[in-house]
Formats: structure tokens, sequence, C-alpha cells
């Protein structure tokens, strides 16, 4: 390798951390949809949000207008502590594909929480601190979100109550032992400790959990506990806008060089590593600014963006939470075994959802053996072992690098590296024993998904 | 955390990394002892030693004088891929603490191996790939160390063969994982694969497998095929040396902010991280300049500093291979369960040993469950799971930390954080469940061990 001009990887200094988040909202002319009750079928209010989640994130998740929020100094403070990440060129895998794209990603993983989680943990933790409250719960399936909360409660004092889906509880034990190490309790799902968790068990002796009945166990404690919320990962509004940190830092850092990305690659899941990602990027082309491509990756196993339906539809599968207009495969839709569980959500960020619609992004499939084998390529040139979430946008960039093998073109490639996979290794086991499978849904499968969609005619968004 | 002049991470420029290693031996007065041949008691010759080590290395081992040793370009272009790592200023642990001494640690973890073996294994593996050899072999216990080869010998196309203890290689498959992902070959050990290996299932049938075991089964395959070298992680002299860019970037970042360390802090197993962290602040105590504390830390299980023989012996259990003056608690001393997998050593590096027979450092003794108190400690204020052996030193961090609060002075205290600890959460679970034990090796322990040692009285050195 050779000197160069840009760095193997580009790190802002700790007073360039961005002062304020970016609310791509702000620049939508079609905003999303709001959140509806699903009785009424009309908007949620502050007021009716507020019993589950704290007063500030509630007017965050409501506000479509203001385009820069001040980051609190106590956030800065932690974001200190594990930020600015880094943006890293791909020198070792551009040279490995003989490609003449230029390869960066912005790195979220160097962190113990593995995972850009960390960035909306920390602010939904401060806000509930703030108001004064003695903690908060949430659900976790694999663990990546549990743990990013366990340690901003840890730094902030603040009691932390994760429900974690009890096949994962015992046969994952790893990610529960770092929650409990930052202090969390961590209970089993379903539990005895609930009213849902007793009357599941009572129906279901035996069960191994779901993240649908977690998040319903975890919503109830919150709302029957003096001085707890309810607190989650992915898909809201308020969680976009949290992790738009991801995209201000990548632009901050490109923008010192004079790169200007070609094409921004992100996976998609509930949305909130890409929303976070494309935010101001996204912000400039809505405004007519630059017209950047921006690519959502999703596993052909849980093909929301591509194959769902743009409908209203519940959040989780126990159907305790709102409505929320997005692209989705059901509520009720189990996707196939995929070892990208922050993948595996039935719907989308409607930010997301409403930007697709609207044409301003596209999205692709991969499927689950080619995730890996890009995982494999990326680890043995670049040194870091990915997440098997991020590997989806890693395979789509090695995709677009080779296009410009063909053609020749120097695009300037970036995609989000939202983790690490030192947790993920049984798939990696599986991929290595050649025990991988890949299987994509059928029109039947899809069907039977649509079919539980409730009805929302009647709404006007 | 108000403002401060100082960032929390101190991170040097790509082109600041180190051009040359620090030789420490070039400034001891008193060299260390040469190794020598088990049969003869003579010092061995680069040329007895060649079958084993590629000669660049051999080289590197005997020498003695040379205080820079240049790092090749393409040593340097890998270390970019994850270095400089940072010198972190530990503002929230001060702060929990309320002493007013200032904490720094050296962060090796920030790569896939997870601690700072990367450094050694990437020189090791290239000087290998310069002879113009096919591949190299070794032996991992949980797979720290294994993990780090693997990722060199993926970069440089190199093959790389490791013999891993067969209870680790069942019991902890993650590490086994991440090597197979590398591409390396992961035989359990003892294995059918070679003599030794078959010697001892015949005798022993059933067996789990030790440390000594997969050391002669590891050399037994380098020196019986064509173009395999054997490698090592520790204890060597060229170790030491590769691992001396931990000291040096430590002390470039820090003589940036004009901080100068009034104690230095190092766990200490075969003492690769302890001897890379001090090289060039030792020399600078060697000469006469400065006059810094250097701190030892070692697990009360296995106190080879602060309870063992400065003698010759054996650094394997299955005595295979050259003798080594070091401190010594007698290769067949077998440390009670410790979970610091990485310190549980029988010896110590020829190098610090000297050092410290000599008065130039001190060392210290932690119990385990003490020591991960500091872990947890650290964890939820600093945001890094650490691993179990660097938490030794951050016990010894926070000790003299505490202690600097009674006596109200502002110390700098600069430790090693060689890892992280996301493979050892087995050892994490049963500090949480209370299940965690402290062993002290009585006197008799000891004696056991010590009549293992060969008689080398007529050895000159």
């Amino acid at each position: 390798m050779s000197k160069n001009e840009i760095p193997y990887k580009i790190y802002l200094k700790e007073d360039e951390i961005p002062e304020s988040w970016y609310n791509v909202r702000a620049d939508m002319k079609k905003k999303p949809a709001p959140l509806i009750h699903p009785g009424t079928h009309k908007p949620l209010s502050v007021e009716e949000m507020e019993p589950i989640f704290c007063r500030e994130l509630c007017e965050q998740e409501l506000d479509n207008d203001t385009r820069l929020v001040p980051i609190p100094q106590e956030i800065k403070d932690f974001y200190r502590m594990y930020r600015p990440s880094p943006v890293v060129r791909a020198y070792c895998l551009e040279k490995a594909l003989d490609t003449p794209a230029h390869i960066y990603y912005k790195f979220e993983g160097n962190n113990t929480s593995g995972s850009h989680k960390l960035n909306s943990a920390i602010a939904q933790a401060y806000y509930a601190k703030k108001q004064g409250l003695k903690g908060v719960t949430t659900e976790t399936g694999a663990g990546q979100w549990g743990t990013a909360l366990s340690m901003a409660c840890a730094y902030l004092g603040l009691d932390c109550k994760v429900f974690m889906v009890k096949v994962s509880y015992e046969q994952k034990p790893f990610r529960r032992e770092v929650m409990r190490t930052y202090g969390a309790s961590v209970t089993p799902s379903p539990s005895e400790t609930t009213e849902i968790g007793k009357k599941i068990l009572s129906e279901f002796p035996g069960t191994t959990g779901s993240l649908g009945c977690a998040i319903s166990e975890a919503v109830e404690v919150a709302t029957k506990t003096e001085g707890y919320r309810y607190v989650l990962g992915s898909v809201l509004n308020q969680v976009l806008l949290h992790q738009s940190v991801i995209g201000v830092e990548a632009k901050a850092a490109l923008d010192k060089y004079d790169i200007v990305p070609d094409v921004i690659i992100g996976c998609a899941g509930g949305g909130s590593n890409l929303g976070g990602l494309i935010s101001p990027f996204m912000g400039e082309k809505l405004r007519g600014e630059k017209d950047y491509e921006i690519v959502a990756v999703e596993p052909a196993s849980c093909p929301s963006f591509t194959r769902g339906k743009f409908v209203y539809d519940f959040c989780d599968t126990g159907h305790v939470t709102p409505l929320a207009k997005m692209y989705t495969l059901g509520s009720e839709f189990i996707p196939s075994a995929n070892h990208a569980g922050g993948l595996r959500f039935h719907g989308m960020s409607p930010v997301l959802s409403q930007l697709y619609h609207d044409g301003y992004m596209k999205a692709v499939t991969a499927e689950q053996t080619e995730v890996f084998k890009a995982a494999t390529q990326f680890a043995r040139t670049e040194g870091i072992l990915p997440a098997p979430e991020s590997s989806h946008a890693i395979k789509a960039a090695i995709d677009e690098a080779m296009k410009c093998k063909e053609t020749g073109e120097e695009k300037n490639i970036l995609f989000g590296l939202t983790g690490t996979g030192y947790f993920d290794l049984v798939a990696y086991q599986n991929f290595n024993d050649g025990k991988m499978s890949d299987y994509i849904p059928t029109d039947e499968d899809l069907e039977e998904g649509f079919s539980k969609i409730p009805d929302t005619s009647d709404v006007q968004f």
C-alpha cells in the first residue's frame, strides 16, 4: 500500500463531534405519516404517548420541522468516550477486488455494545434521567440493543430492566452477561413477573418466547411501575434522529478531504442505521443540492422494502403498539432462520418508507450465503470481523465496486459498517461448515403475512 | 465532564506511527541471559535456532545492541489498519474514584484479535513470508494469539496451522471460528496428525490436552514440514521488540501534551504487553534520564515474579524448547483455575526478569475476585468491557489512584489496557453469579513446581 493523501482512517477531532442531530423530516415535502391509535385510528398526541415514552422523546417523535436538533452536552460527553467513529478507506479490499472504485465505510463497531445502537441508547436514557425517572424497560432479542441500553444506564445511574427472549437468554448467554456486568436486570421472557407473561405461560407452557411477547412485557412494566418508561432501539423517528450523528460525522469527515460519495449503502432492518447514515446526504438530495444514489440492503428472507406493502400496521406481534405507516410484511410474518437478527423486523422506519415510496432511494436484497462470503472477504482484507447485519451492506458495496471494474468508473462508495460479529460466531460457524441455508419467502408466505394487516382504509394519511 | 485541553483519546496521526521498534536490551548494562541448549547448556546460535524460527527473527532474538530497529514498510501498512491505538484519559473513572490522580490507558483492544498480540503476529508472519516460507505453526490456549496470527497470515497469504488445546477447542468454539474465518486450519490437540500427539493419545486416551502438548505438536509440524516455521506469542526477546510499538506510541502521544507518567503499570504473564509498553520509558530510566515507577501486576494464583526463582528453566511443559533464564514457578507448575488465561504462564520474559532482578521495576499480585470488581467498575464508567488479563492492571491503577486520594498527589498513572473481554464472558458470568474463587498457591505447591526445574548449576550466565 503506497502513501496516499487520504489516510486509512479519517478521524474527526473530539471538538468536531456534531453539535446537532440532523432531522431529515424537515427537508421532506411529503412528511412521514403519523403514528395512529389502533382503536381510534387518530394520530397520537404527546399526551397519549407520554405514559409510554418520556416527554422530550415524544416531542422529538412528532417534530417534522426542526432540521438541527442540538445534542445536549451530557450526551456529547458520552459520545466522546467512543466517538467520533472513523470513516475508513478500504484500501486493502479495493486492492483485493482490483477495482477503480474508492470504498469508504463508517465504522460504528468500536464500542462494547458492538454497534451503532449506543448512539440512541444514551440519548433515550439521558432524557429519562432528565425527567427524573428511576429507570427504563426494553426488550432484546440477541442482545445488541439491550447491551447498548445497559451501558448508557450504567453511565447515568439509571435502572435498566431488559426482557430477553427466553431462547436467546438460554442459548446466547454472553450478551446477557455483558448486560448484567453493566448492572441491568435481565429477565427471560415470557416471565412470571408480568400479567401478559403469566397469561402466555399458562396458555403455552414451555414456550421459548418471542420479541413480540418481550415487547409486551416491557411495555407493561413501564406503564405499571412508578418512574419508569419504555424505550425502543429502531423504527421510531426519534431513533433515526439520534442515529443521524453517524451521517453528520461521516459527511464532515469526507468533506475534510473533498470526497463526495456517489453511492451510499446501508443495511436496513428497522432502519436506524440506514436512516442515521443518510440523513444529511438525503437532506441535500431533497433540497435538490446534490444527487446521491442511496441504496438500502435487506435480507432476501425478510424483504419489507422490496416485497412489502406500504400501509399502516402494528410494530409488534403482540399488537400493543400504535400503528405506523410503513413498508411491512405483516406483523405476524416470521422470517426464516436468518442470522442477521437485527434485520429480521417485519416493518421499516416510516421516514425511510416515505422516502423510498417517493423514489429518493432504492432497495436491493442479498441472500445469506453470499452475505457471509462478502463478510469473510472483508474480514480477511480489512481485518475487522463484521456483524452479519453490516455484511449485507458490504455485499452490496462489493457488487457496486465490481460494476465499476467493468465500466472503469472511479466511483466513491460509502457504506455503513454498523458493528462487529464477535457475538455472532455461531452464524460464522454454520457458514464455515457449509451449513448455511438461504430461504426466500414464497408469494404464499407473503400473502399469509399480508392477511394479518389490520384494515385502516378509513385513515387519511 | 467539563472541557479540558487534553482530549479523551489522544490519537497520533497515521504518519506518526513509529518508524522503529525500541530494543530496550540496548540500554541494559546487564543483558538478559541467552537461551541455552537443554543438552549442551551452551548458548544457542542463529544456526541452531533456524530450523525452528525464521532467520531474521533469530537475529532479532540475539540482538542486544541495536536500540532502534526499523519497522518494515509492509508491517507499517498493516499497523495502519488498526493503529495508532489511542491513549485514553480515564476522566469518568477518575470522577467515580474522586481522585486527584490523572489516569491514562493505552488501549490495544480495538481490533478483531481483541488484544495487542497482533503487533507481533504480523511481524513474525511478515519475516516468514519474506523468507519465502509457505506457512507457520503455533499453539493456542483460549485462542487470542491464534486469532491474531490467523489475521496476519490471511493478510499476507501465508498458511497458518494452529494447534488448539482440545478442551478449549470444544468448550470455547468462538475464537476457533474466528480463526477458521481467517482461513487458518485449527486442530484440537493432542491430535493424530503428529507423532507426539499419537504418543500422548495412546498413553492418555481421552485427555483434553495442555498447552505444553500443543507446543510440542506445533514445533514437530514446523520442523518436519518443508517451508514451515514455528512462531510464539510472548516471552521471547523478539516479541518484546515488536510489542515496543505500544510504548513508543504511548510515549509519543503523552509527549504531545507534555504529560510525564509517574507510574507505569502493566499486567504480566509471559511479559509481551508489559515489556512492549515500558520499553522506551525503561530505556530513559536505564540511561538515568528519567525515574519512572514501573509496576508489573500478576495474578496471585500464578506469581512468577513475586514468588518464583530466577533460574534457567524450560518454556514449556513438554520440554521441547530451549532453556531461558527467567523468574519461574517451574515448567510443570499448574496454576489454579484462573480466567486470565494469558497470565497463567509459569515463567516470565528473560528481559523483564533481568530488569526486575536488577531493581528497575517492582511487581505486585492481585486476586481474581478483586480483579473482576475493578473490571466491572471500569466497564461501567469507561464503557469498555476489559479482558481479564488487562483488568489486573486496572486493579493496580485504581489502587494507585486511591493512594493519591489519601495523599492528595496529582500523579500521572499510565496503564496498558491490552484487550477486550468479549470472549471471556464465562468468567464474567462466574463473577456475576458470585461463583468466582481465589486460590493462592501454598509454599508446598510452589516447592512441588520448583522441584522440577532442571539443574543448570554449571551454566555461567
